[in-house]
């Protein structure tokens, strides 16, 4: 008989995360595959190569969690101390695992290199565990039972801990324990504020439980997350909250919003020109992320000064001595000029003050226009940001892109 | 008397950031904070708002660290349990506190808005504890002692953190235990693998325990860290280190490479203008990141079609037929045609094929090339990256900018 919700907990060995932990995608990596699967992770510690410290953790983790994963410090280095520093926390022996040592001579002949003696330490493993092979690498996982505790140790690289982890270890906890079968759906909003956006959907059926808001810089990200205990399925709240936001919803499947322009463009068979001034080339290369963009990305100028603003763009130098370069009307010459030279059936531009200098009174920093130009005509838009420079690059790209999305989805 | 080298462990209360520890930035402000005043962090915990699993982690912190700094959970919401929690798992009554009611109070006050009752949660403190005035915020601090263990509960917005820690936290440690002075120097570092530079450097006198490495797509930092036990001091070890990799060096005052070429660009007087394929944006966006950047940076053209290479770089279309837009040619042509538009006095350019289509034999993915022009004539360079598209243009633009400091150097 399966197992009650387990209690997870996530440990991450080694000197180099702990002191950066934003390099660690490993911890990420775990919860989103456990919750895909109906777990949730209790417990998330990180600990350095240090074997008292690790050792510690191990003793703390076996008395609050059923199961333990652990990611790092399983190579052949001196540094690798986690299965050393697990053995001794539980006075376990180390033995040399015949299965494990042949996997690692496997690598080693298909890669065709030669096996040092420190390879051999990584079929080292405590009395008692199992190995786990690694498909990727030379370093095998292992999986014990410590005081009721389920251990898994993976390898620290990314691509072999994912393998493991999808190919093994999942299918394991999935045996022994119950899944509360979890449906996950995704929205991807911009243009509202978190606080707003809660106004609009808070009072929706179910929602506040369900819903975890991932607010950023260029937009909220929705997760809807429910269970049998729900009143009602991830897809079904989604689409009630999508009913409620309308056209603040730009993906449903996770996209970015330069994937979804891209598709449009690609779909309707029209191609687009960039002219930027503040956002300095964040839009083309956003949109130059996305595979195939050349398909539709004509150019993008990047005109920086006044002077490119009128000798590559063609716009007047009256109207900017007039207007100046953060106006409506710079920014409508700059969409139409951008159009004109380059052909596209669609020409956007951004010009503003970026900052944190060239702000005033009456332009302050992060006041910003934008313009589409296109067979109907041009617009142009009014945006003004608070934040400083690189978040209003940001936010202003993706403003720009949405206006892009508008005009995409009127067309 | 102060105390010894203290275990300092950093514990990080919230569903959000267990969902997504993506998303935090407290732990490595922590890190890097405590590493400059000369401690070091053993453990990083994360634990969501659950009562049951913040009590555990509680007890568990305070039987390894000397230290726990908690952030989050101070809020006003019902969701936000971490001192209520705390609480419960040592038995102490929460009590409101008259000097933390008084500062809510004023933060109201000033900022002319009601006050809920909800607020008034946050001066509820358990009885033996101390509050820490929050400047920033609402939710106050919280200092308390429990079972030998000094336990600083601070607020979770980055904001209110970072002036909380270092206002009051941080000297409230250095008062009570020693720190081993700590000596860090940096090292920014591009175009040699991390195994090259390894060789290059490993057998230099105090190398091998002094340097981190935190090796990146756009190149590696060293960090150099040394105290008291240490053979050689840090600065030392750094002047040593950058003599033997010489111009593989460009900062080490933890600059990007942007700033680097920035500063070059302005100390020199010189303008410079950038001719985009492959890249599509990124070298000027990252240019443009740089406050005062429209005082060199004339303008980019981001010319991602054939026909805009022509008709807006002035490239000869029979160049592009004979040799293909992927070729030293038309990287050399890219890079005249946009100074000679523009006018700056140096013009780059990058042409190449991104990934993950468009590869072929002869030119596979990741094969690009860039041009530089100057006065002195142009120059181009042939580079083979392996990566996916968003790796590829990362390293180009790194690259590029490289070419453009080599170049400035000479100067």
């Amino acid at each position: 008989m399966k197992k009650e919700k387990p209690v997870i907990e996530v440990l991450i060995v080694g000197d180099e995360i702990l002191s950066n932990p934003d390099r660690d995608k490993n911890a990420q990596y775990l919860i989103d595959a456990l919750l895909e699967a109906g777990f949730t992770v209790n417990f998330i510690s990180y600990v350095g190569d240090i074997i008292p410290d690790i050792v510690r953790s191990f003793r703390l983790s076996v008395e609050r969690s059923d199961i333990v994963l652990v990611t790092g410090g399983l190579g052949p280095t001196s540094d690798d101390v986690t299965v050393e520093a697990f053995a001794g926390a539980f006075g376990l022996n180390l033995m040399l695992d015949e299965e494990a040592m042949g996997w690692i001579e496997e690598v080693f002949r298909r890669r065709n290199r030669f096996m040092s003696d420190s390879n051999r330490k990584q079929a080292m493993i405590p009395e008692g565990s199992t190995p786990l092979r690694n498909e990727k690498g030379t370093a095998p996982g292992i999986f014990i039972e410590a005081k009721e505790t389920d251990i898994y140790f993976m390898p620290g690289v990314p691509k072999e801990m994912n393998t493991m982890f999808n190919s093994i270890v999942l299918p394991r906890i999935a045996e022994s324990y119950k899944t509360s079968p979890i449906d996950v759906a995704t929205l991807n909003i911009t243009g509202i504020s978190e606080s707003e956006l809660y106004d609009r959907i808070g009072s929706i059926p179910g929602a506040k439980n369900a819903v975890k808001y991932y607010p950023g810089y260029e937009g909220i990200t929705l997760k809807i997350i429910t269970d049998e205990s729900s009143p009602i399925d991830a897809a079904s709240l989604r689409e009630k909250i999508h009913d409620a936001l309308g056209d603040l919803v730009y993906s449903t499947k996770s996209e970015s919003l330069e994937q979804v322009v891209g598709r449009m463009l690609s779909e309707k068979g029209l191609t687009i020109a960039v002219a930027e001034s503040c956002t300095g080339g964040l839009i083309a290369h956003k949109l130059t992320n996305i595979p195939g963009s050349s398909n539709y990305l004509v150019c993008s100028i990047v005109a920086y000064s006044n002077e490119s603003k009128s000798r590559i763009l063609g716009v007047n130098r009256e109207l900017i001595k007039t207007h100046g370069a953060v106006s409506a009307e710079v920014a409508q010459a700059m969409s139409e000029g951008v159009r004109r030279i380059s052909g596209a059936d669609i020409g956007i531009s951004a010009t503003g003050i970026a900052g944190p200098g060239g702000g005033s009174e009456k332009k302050p920093v992060g006041l910003m226009f934008s313009g589409i130009s296109s067979k109907d005509g041009t617009e142009t838009k009014k945006l003004q940001f608070v934040e400083d420079r690189l978040i209003n690059k940001s936010r202003m790209s993706q403003a720009v892109l949405d206006i892009v999305r508008d005009y995409l989805k009127k067309e």
